[in-house]
């Protein structure tokens, strides 16, 4: 338990000020007066990038180095790239997560009370599980290290590592035993998905899989390729607890995930290494709505108080442990009470949400 | 236009012998006696490999080198693997799609009537576009020549060029401009999916999207990440004309495309290059079901028939884009009629099914 946490915080583009600035007042209002946590802000992102030259400058990594937590907007905007084409205001994000070693992306994906889900039949608590997303290597291993040759030839390499591998496995087994299990049948169970039909870093990922999966006889496990998966995401979703994959894949399957419960407004992440916790949605900057003040803000909220649990599990402190909770549960209950953003079909405000949130917890 | 076209015919594993057969019958059904379809069977796929050691004959190959077309059932059974860990059953259509550059898997995907969504509020013609995926590059093209190093590091590698991307995305405009449109707009659209904010080589994919489009003024283009792509076929599916992807990204969008028009069963593909032409359902071997007589005909059927309309404007012949016609007639009518396999929740055999198909051709 400390005094005092330092949050670094960047607000980053599009709506991502907006949300950003949204979490931090509730975090605020469920700590209250005391609360322990400094937040202070640095810049990065693609209107940085337009401004100074610079996406991610040097002391905002060297504070987020130092912070006891990093808590993000969003980042990027079309358009602003580099010259090989990939978008300049991603570095933040990208660079955090390889400098730091922020290996597993934890994205659960729960249908909340109040919410519709697009698939038919499917009500509150039908859907409940996390996709655990290795985040340190993979196809993602190639960004910024990809070739073009003479115009004509373009290669990007995906690299997998046993020890890469092990940990995201491992900590997909950990993850199952604190969890209640499958929403259908109740059984904590660990699904990988690879594509190790096809090729062989894919198998590689499986066999690894396999051997840890060896230290868990207390959970069930399974197989699913890629393909397949995107399937079971939509037909069968109240199946799933834990699912670990890949890089890549964690990032196209938790996309298609969010949108079975809401969207992406309503998908939190936390993206933690060893020592050190990042923590943002894991939706855009959406530039198309930035400013407007429609923006939702439960999946920043959600991800701050992920971050309290993390904080607060890390450092043995009750105070941000309770506040976790109390977040959630105010969130649950404003959800369930039709305290809705227009991708919600809604319509209320960034900050009539926020307000209700900040109200309620207060109370 | 040709007095005899010779189809190579390989039945693979799991349910493939049971809807391949199926396909052919009801071509035969469609072409009536004077059929100028030959149909020779040869071996290939994991069954194969288990009796011979050999998943891919080299006659089987030279047969479908030399044949007018090329028809599959499925290929493939987990655990029948290589030492690398990856599929010996799924050389077949693996190594046919490099051999003979069949560059181009058009999926089209496509809610009948009488089949049920799991997207609420969707009905039958407010989905239909179809996925266009690269074929003979990409993240497949490391099938085979991935890397194992001290059984620590595994790496694949993604190769996209500028000719095999131009030469899809043309494909692409093509389809198109013979298209309706997108159901909810009319529109002519190809939307090309990518992951260019990360990756060097789908941003490459992309500057040569946007080259080759301004060849075709009259087509709408627009770009979607391959995440937001996932979120959108189940959000926004209406929205779609053409979508045009690399190939893994392919595989996994078309499976999750074919969820939301009643699974895979009802996933027809045909994949086809300059001058050779390959038709298979894009479905798996599904051993589980296999021997059972349940399998779902649909899919493969519907490849056939994408089949002789391939054949019949190669060749200009148009009794097969008759038979073709009618195939497509027929079947839609079958699934509006209610004749439905145990996937789509109904209780056809698959000779009910197939039966009743030809009776409505001869008819
Ligand atoms: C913004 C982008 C770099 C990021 C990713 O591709 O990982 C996002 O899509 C995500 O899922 O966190
Ligand atoms: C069977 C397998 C090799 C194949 C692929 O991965 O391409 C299948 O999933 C498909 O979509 O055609």
């Amino acid at each position: 338990m400390k005094d005092v946490y330092q949050i670094a915080v960047v607000h980053g583009d599009g709506i991502g000020p907006e949300v950003c600035a949204a979490a931090v007042e509730v975090v605020k209002a469920a700590l209250g007066p005391d609360c322990p946590l400094r937040f202070t802000e640095y810049p990065a992102g693609a209107e940085h990038f337009l401004k100074t030259g610079q996406s991610f400058p040097e002391p905002t990594f060297e504070a987020c180095r130092a912070a006891d937590a990093i808590l993000h907007g969003a980042g990027g905007l079309p358009g602003v790239v580099y010259p090989d084409g990939t978008e300049a205001g991603l570095d933040f994000t990208l660079k955090l997560r390889f400098e730091l070693d922020l290996y597993a992306n934890i994205r659960p994906i729960r249908l909340f009370e109040g919410v519709t889900s697009p698939l038919s039949g499917v009500k509150a608590g039908d859907i409940d599980y996390v996709i655990l997303r290795e985040n340190s290597e993979g196809l993602y291993a190639a960004r910024g290290a990809g070739a073009l040759l003479r115009g004509e030839v373009a290669v990007d390499t995906l690299v997998q590592t046993r020890a890469g591998i092990e940990r995201i496995v491992r900590k997909a087994f950990e993850l199952a035993r604190q969890s209640n299990g499958a929403p259908r049948d109740g059984v904590r169970r660990v699904t990988c998905c690879d594509k190790a039909n096809v090729l062989r870093s894919y198998a590689f990922f499986r066999s690894v899989f396999d051997e840890v999966a060896k230290d868990y006889p207390d959970i069930a496990t399974e197989h699913a390729l890629v393909d397949a998966m995107a399937m079971h995401l939509v037909l069968k979703p109240g199946h799933f607890n834990i699912i670990v994959s890949e890089n890549m894949f964690g990032d196209i399957l938790s996309d298609l995930a969010a949108a079975t419960v809401g969207g992406m407004g309503m998908a939190p992440s936390a993206e933690v290494g060893d020592t050190k916790g990042f923590f943002q949605a894991a939706h855009g900057s959406a530039p198309d709505i930035a400013g407007k003040g429609i923006a939702n803000p439960y999946g920043t909220i959600l991800s701050a108080a992920a971050m309290l649990d993390w904080l607060g599990r890390g450092h043995g402190d009750e105070r941000l442990l309770r506040a976790a909770d109390q977040i959630r549960r105010v969130t649950e209950a404003c959800l369930a009470g039709g305290l809705l953003s227009a991708d919600l079909k809604g319509r209320s405000s960034t900050a009539e949400i926020t307000g209700n949130v900040c109200d309620r917890l207060a109370a």
